[in-house]
Order: structure tokens, then sequence, then C-alpha cells
């Protein structure tokens, strides 16, 4: 009875369940995506290809911090405020990128205890990203995700990540708005954020500014202020803000939620907003192209077969790599 | 009679050239990867296959900085500085990437008269880098001309870019130290330059610490450093230093080059040279393969005819681009 009732709906069940924003069909669409079934995969795929007209309407936030910067807490937080506010009562999605999960299997939601309140709320939803065999699959099956909430009428996608690095250069083409949370410190507070990160900020927030944190997390906000004044200006024309905020006591949570819609207002004022989503949704299909051709050849038996020692020549700077690929693509071509 | 003399040579009489350190040969191989003739590159990359055991043995720095920073006479200076090296008497090669002279055919080296001395001492070859079709093309090619310098023994390579992000991220991939050129000014120095940038310097240089500029510089030199303190350790575990110099009154170059030999030596102890290296080349190899497999996709006829309307069609969001994907890449393996 239970095989039967899991079994898949027809493309079409999947779609009206999506569109009439049905929670248990969509949990069910997203099994498909991580599913490692490619028959499952493709039935995903085309299911989002004939919900596209209903994607794109949500504010996509990415939100990344080192562990112990308070990321669960500080989303549980917002999350709440969201689903709440005052007349709009957001719909939340919560997603996560933990590149490390590929490999434990696990996830960093894992428990969704972890988000307790948040995620019984009824204007919530949390699940951890699937894992993909690669980051450029981690990219792929986040996206197709956050399209099927964005279809099933969700209105804020936050996106969480690890800060590491690698899952912030993927998540920065999926979103609108990237938030990075830091610790206040002694000076390191960029410690174990990876360079470049600070880079892709669209604002700080110096979190866990309560009891007698809260001066050191005040004199953190105007050196990072100061930090980032000599930072070149954003293809956005955005000032980065730096704000500090308590999860734990509900502050500067409100002030966070406002800088982003100045900042989605002010983006689709100067029309960066339309820009940046038109040229990530290019990059998807130029990528989406590249992964796969490169997955074709990087799967070709022969192409593995020889692919170890040549790299190794090439590595020592015994062989031009120009000339050992030649060979590689040319038998390559003649083999498919 | 001039026909004949510039016909091509035997591959073995440009190894034997280039080994014999004759700069006229040097010069006709860097020709042949320069060529739009695809039979021309061919044998450029032969020959390069052929003289990879020479190469690897220089020091592979690349220079970056806003126009106006005075890259040309400070290159000049340390050029010259390096070639008159006491005991030492380095042989320099100077090349450039310009990616704004793919299109304008010209080259930020141009005229040679830019470093008039440099050019014409006897330690020292300067070249713009050959402009290639793509950015991937400007950097197998610019690393090919490299290799070449290197098999003619060359000590010192310095590959000069333009700042503008692209042809930075390219070069890191090529080099070993990466110097940034900063004008003090009124704290927008990083005005121009690309976001990023800075996070790659292995050092920060400011330049025209002289007369009255000399205070400012100074004042930068302190602002800098104390920004770079909120930086994240680099992968190499140095410590990036920032120094102020003046290549009109040749003033704080030595200890430039200072800076570079203990990099040099601190990460050859820590193994992050040949790690960077080996990595480097790997990546050449796979960007390579990749390069290719994307140009013979973007190439092929049909591709071309549908390209057009489907990357419209997924930039409105209104297909996913993985079906798009599929679609185009069954098409392009029934037919090749």
């Amino acid at each position: 009875m239970i095989r039967k009732r899991r079994s898949r709906l027809t493309p079409q069940e999947y779609i009206d369940g999506i569109l009439s924003k049905n929670p248990f069909i969509l949990s069910r669409a997203i099994t498909l995506i991580e599913s490692q079934l490619e028959s499952d995969n493709q039935l995903a795929t085309q299911i989002i290809d004939k919900l596209m007209p209903h994607t794109g309407k949500s504010v996509r936030v990415g939100i990344t911090g080192v562990p112990g910067v308070g990321k669960s807490t500080f989303i549980e937080t917002f999350g709440l405020y969201l689903a709440e506010l005052e007349k709009q009562n957001k719909k939340v999605a919560v997603l996560a990128i933990d590149p490390s999960s590929q490999r434990s299997g696990g996830s960093i939601l894992g428990d969704k205890t972890r988000m307790e309140k948040l995620s019984n709320h009824t204007n919530a939803y949390i699940r951890p990203s699937p894992a993909g065999n690669s980051l450029g699959g981690v990219s792929q099956k986040t996206r197709e995700t956050m399209l099927l909430c964005e279809a099933a009428g969700f209105d804020v996608i936050l996106i969480e990540t690890v800060g590491v690095g690698q899952s912030e250069t993927i998540v920065k083409g999926i979103i609108d708005f990237f938030l990075l949370l830091m610790l206040a410190g002694a000076g390191d507070e960029l410690q174990g954020i990876k360079r470049g990160i600070m880079e892709m900020a669209d604002m700080l927030v110096i979190t866990k500014a309560d009891g007698e944190n809260k001066k050191a997390a005040t004199r953190a906000k105007s050196q990072y202020k100061h930090a980032l004044h000599l930072f070149p200006p954003n293809e956005a024309k955005w000032t980065v803000p730096v704000e500090i905020c308590s999860a734990l006591e509900n502050e500067g949570i409100s002030d966070i939620w406002k800088n982003i819609e100045k900042y989605i207002e002010q983006t689709i004022e100067n029309r960066f907003f339309q820009h940046n989503r038109s040229q990530q949704n290019k990059q998807w299909l130029h990528q989406t192209i590249e992964e796969r051709l490169k997955r074709d050849f990087y799967k070709n038996e022969n192409v593995k077969n020889q692919l170890v020692e040549l790299e190794n020549q090439v590595a020592n700077g015994n062989r031009n790599a120009v000339e050992v690929a030649k060979e590689l693509l040319e038998n390559y071509y003649q083999e498919i």
C-alpha cells in the first residue's frame, strides 16, 4: 500500500499540485530532483520546464557565514519575522547547500528541530538542498528546487551556505541578494571566511550583538564600514550596508529586511535586477551545456584509461597540455 | 628574397634556436603562436611540447594596476634593476595582456618606445601578448609565449595586465606572484580596480611616492595594511606586504624584488610553490580540453542556428535551461 501511495504521479498531477500550493506534492517533486534515478531527474526537469512561467517572482536571498556565527538562529528569527510580517505574511522557503554533506550524505539542516518554530510555521518550508555529484550538479539541483518553491507561491527564498567559498560562488549565480553574517572578534573576524566572499556580499550583518558582545559588535560594524569603503563599487551601484543584530533578542531584524527591500527597489529602478536575472539564466544554459559536454567526455572509457597518466605528465611540466588535449579529443571524437 | 628568409624553419631549427637563446628565432616562434593560421599554431604547439623539459625555471610575476598608475615606468625601472642586478644580471621578459586590444588590434605595449631603455637592454625582451579570440585563447597564447621565453633562458617573466578583472583571473592561473600597483588618493584608491583583484594580490605597491605625493603614499600604505589585516590569510600562508615606491627616483625598487624572493623562498619551503605550479598545469590541461569541447560545440552550424532563439527563451525565464541544453546536445551528438 505504501509503495503504491509513493509511486510517481503524472506530470500534470505534479504541476497542478505545485500550482495549488500543496506542500506534500512540492516535497515529492523535489524528491524527484534529489533522486539518483536519471528517469526521476528527467521527469523533474520536464515539470520545471512547464512551470517556468510561474517562477521568478520571489526575492532570492543567499545567507552565509562560518559555523558558529549563528546561521540557524538567525534564519529562524528572520524567517519568522517574514512569515508574520504585518499584512504581508510572506511565505518563506529555506534551502541549504553544504558541500561537505555531499560526502557524508548528511546535511547542515539534518534535523528539522534545528529551526523548530520556523519549520512548524504554516508559511515556512525548510528543505536541505539536494546533494549533487559535482558543484555544477549542486547548483542545478538547488536552482530547480528554488524554481519549484517559487511556482508553489513562496515569496522569499533563503539559501544557506557554509562560507567555505565554492558554494557561495554557485549561490551567487542563483540569488538576487547576498547576506554575509559575521562575528565580532579580535580583528580576525574573517578567519574562516574564504577570500572573495566578502566582496560578493550585498550586506554584512554582525550577529550576536547582545549582552557583553554588543560593544564589540558595534566596534566591528564601524571597522567593516571603513574597510568596505576602500572597496570599489559593485555592479549594482549599491553601497553595502553593515548592520548588527541579535536573533536572540529579536533586535535589528526588521532593518535587515528593509535593506533587502531597498536593494530590490533600487536595482529594479536601475534595471540591474532584471539584467542580473537574465544574465543568470543565460549562464545557467551555458553552464548546463558545458557541464554536460564535460561529463560526457570524462565518463568515456578510453578517456578515463588515458587521463591519469597524461595528467601527471602535464602536472610535472613534461608535456604541453595543448598537445595532450588535442590527442585526447581526436580519439574521443572518432569514437563517439 | 625577403619572403624566402621569412619562411618557416624546421621544428628542430626553432628548438635549437630557442635553446641557444637566439632572440630572433624566439620572436619568430612567438609569431607562430600569434598567427591566425591553424597550421602555424599547431607547429608552435609541437615545438613547445618538445621544449617543456626546459621550461618552468623562471619567476613568473603578474603586474597590474589601473591606467595612470604608472605601469610602464614601473616595469621599465624594475626590469632595468633586475637586468643589472649585481652578479646576477637577470634576463627579463615582459609580456602584456590587454583584452581591449583584442578588438582594436592594437596593444598596450604598442610602441616599444614606451619602455625605451628596457627594450634596448641586452638582458630584456619585450613583447605584447598575442591576442586570442577568447579569454581562454589569450590565456593559452600568453602561457605558450611565457614557456618559449623560459626555454630561451629568461629568469624573470613579467606579465602586465590592465586591472579590469578578466585578464587578472587568467594571469593568476599562470604566475607565481601577483603584484598590484596602486595610486595614493583620497580614499577611493580602488576606483577602477575591479572587485576581487585586491584579494588576488601577493603584494601591494603604491607608486609615484615622490615629491608632494610621498606623504599621501605613506598614508595610503598604512590604510591598506590595516584593510588587508581584515582579510583572511591566503593559501600560500603569506602575509601580503604593502610598499611604496618611486620609479622616477628609483626608490623602493629593490625592496619589491626582495619581497618576491622571500615569497618564492617561503613557498618553496612550505611546498605551496610546487603545489601551485602543478595545479596550474593540471588546470591548463582541463581548461584546454573544456575550451575545445565548447568551441567545437558552438561552431557547429545547427547549434548556431538554434541558439539565439533558445537563449532568449531561457533568459526571459520561459524555458528550463536544462531541458533546452538536453535538446541541443542530443541533436549535436547525433550529427557529429
